[in-house]
């Protein structure tokens, strides 16, 4: 039980063997995500849920994770805005959610702030986003989902598309990948190509990403396709945006050129990145990737918390 | 099993032995609904309240409903907020929320909402108001209060009053009230009488309404006077609303004309359609109304999800 | 099982023996509020957090102490603004929360509103502060930190120090105080020391409280300081409010003056009454004070609800 009572705050903190761990357990949770099976592991204990900004999705997603083990919650972010507005410390806000709760799951804008309120805090922290920095319960369940579909995260060959430059996402995943190997290849036009600095990083771990901003000369290698939205506000200019965003949109027909058994996953939601059409195709992974979000979570919150599965 | 793994869109999905089933289902569920007794039927399962407009008895009424079988319950409501704003379409919603609960309780503002989502959904849908559409929970509570108050539902005598116009909840009422051979009375001023359409339907399931302006006239013969709220907002007069409001207010007055085991119901809340000095009297059952819908949403629920008690 | 089904309205409600009993009880509480042993003795019961005005620390804090003993809890707060908006009264709300639950926690800007609720209400009330009125589950947590603490609460010397006009939680808290024969000093600046009533009912509960304006004075005897917020808006003048926070700040230098084992409170959230330097100190209680609230919750809903730990 090598995470009990420990914080999760980035990525890097973890090993390749740690991370196998977790997925080996989130693979035992799948039945009781699904409520096939019932085991009160957690019964009686309390997640508390710090979101100093919004983020329904991952939430909601560690609430149910809490419940599929009868651990309870609290949603501790009206703390967030009425502390701030009445001038009290982090530390300090910290140290009351602390006094109600076995384990805090922290979402803040600033880079950083998990660690730090790790520091604050008694029981263990989970960052579940804090700005630039990390989101480590995101990166291990977008691994699940390459494993489950993979059977592997050997050596895969991931091509990442969108906007690099700001989603967060992505840039945890691509480093989590080279500890397995991974052939990574960044597609984006050049304004939001994957910063200079975590390019450098990636090939001081050995792994010398590609670089284009054309999908159709790179897809045909790919094993997964991970597609992020472009947001219309980070153009001038909306013609631009609509042109960029044309360009990596994908449909059945740019699917064509890919291998048969190549997913595509997204961080969800998505607007129009990938058309309806994809859906029921065998390559869309996405919705299940979404639903990967409760059995991965569940696993760290045993983890964390020494509950029984 | 009926219900097992169905969606509960519409009331006209169940006929007169379904109704009955749930209803007798709701008279078991009443000791676990007051917390007399206590059985976890549902333990670790999760519900998802999914409301696009706010609701707040109805979804309480579905917490409370849960809680009493050890479901638990994810408030998704935030996410319609957000998904809509990010430009998710309701199929993505539901499918994310899919990912996330064993049930969903759907609120939305346009009707047929709930039947698209049933049809996004894997997981059972029951609808909890749909625009003009259906509120199927909510005319199982009336049917439910009226049958525990009467005995029986075979050929009450049942007068409706207020603004029959508007009111969805009157508009399934009358119509499920058909199945048992109900002799219904419409009360409202013209603007506010029953639109032409649902009083064709009714006629058409042998049903003929009458229709008047007095109270006074129709209400000897009752067994259930079912008052509605009449909204200032639908009168350009506020002197216009002050008379009408005033002609269907219900007294002590009122009822002296009234059978003595006559029920009062309302769906509440109430302003001033009915005196506080009726509460006190046996005539008053809304109360025991509202409460009704805790035991009959966990005949829904437990139908549904297959819990057993 | 003195509590049974009762009201909690007011300390006053208390006798010395019933207060005793209820920090007893508070003490067993403790090992199940960390989450060290588990029980679930309020098993399927609801309560109803029906706040009118927010105070987030005292939901959590009851939200916290229900999960504990698996009691679920419904947040029935948006209730009070939507009935409110809509016209409804307060009778009628607390009858509608009354049929989704076992017990309200009503917090309220009018006092003696929890009096009138419980008055409506079949389930137990318990007031979690009404206005200038009482604010009972806060002064019991208060005594028991001072009872774990100095190991009885019989004749302490107790310093209340900053905004004692406007403060409810000092005036319940020297109240309960007297019944311990504690002696009491109250530090304030004339314009927010003690109201006049209030020190007169002290004097005529036996005690005579001290009265100064200068900490200095008075910090060398006492037992417990109890530090309270002293707020920008109640001075006209901003520079006025500077100089009298600045008097009151407490800091490792003023404290030099107190005895070893003085204990410093605060309700909390602190702005900067409390220097963080006193933090690791064995004098700051305050963080242990808001944990406190848990187990003395727990107590409480316990003895109402008749759960057996």
């Amino acid at each position: 039980m090598d995470f009990y009572d420990k914080d999760l705050v980035s990525i890097r903190d973890l090993d390749r063997g740690q991370i196998e761990e977790l997925l080996d357990l989130s693979e035992r949770m799948i039945p009781y995500a699904r409520g096939e099976k019932v085991k009160r592991a957690l019964d009686s204990r309390i997640l508390g849920n710090l979101f100093f900004e919004p983020s329904t999705r991952t939430k909601l997603s560690f609430e149910s994770a809490a419940y599929r083990l009868g651990c309870d919650v609290i949603d501790v972010s009206e703390m967030s805005v009425t502390s701030m507005s009445k001038g009290e410390t982090l530390a300090d806000t910290i140290k009351m959610v602390d006094a109600y709760c076995d384990l805090i799951v922290l979402r803040h804008p600033h880079e950083g702030a998990a660690r730090l309120a790790a520091k604050f805090s008694e029981n263990p922290v989970v960052n579940a986003g804090d700005g630039a920095g990390s989101h480590p319960t995101q990166t291990l369940l977008d691994l699940f989902t390459m494993r489950r579909s993979k059977g592997s995260l050997d050596g895969l060959n991931v091509v990442l598309v969108g906007d690099l430059k700001y989603g967060r996402t992505v840039h945890s995943l691509a480093e989590a990948l080279t500890m397995f190997g991974a052939k990574l290849t960044f597609v984006a036009p050049e304004s939001l190509q994957m910063p200079a600095d975590t390019f450098e990083h990636l090939k001081s771990r050995g792994c010398t990403p590609g670089k284009t901003d054309e999908l159709d000369s790179v897809i045909g290698q790919a094993d997964v396709l991970y597609v992020t939205r472009i947001q219309k506000e980070r153009f001038p200019d909306p013609a631009e945006y609509q042109k960029v965003a044309g360009t990596y949109r994908i449909s059945n027909a740019v699917l064509r050129e890919a291998k048969s058994d190549m997913i595509v996953m997204h961080p969800l939601p998505r607007v129009d990145e990938i058309l309806p059409e994809v859906d029921p195709t065998p390559h869309a992974k996405y919705f299940e990737q979404a639903f990967n979000g409760v059995p991965v979570r569940m696993a760290i919150l045993c983890s964390i918390l020494g509950g029984d599965i």
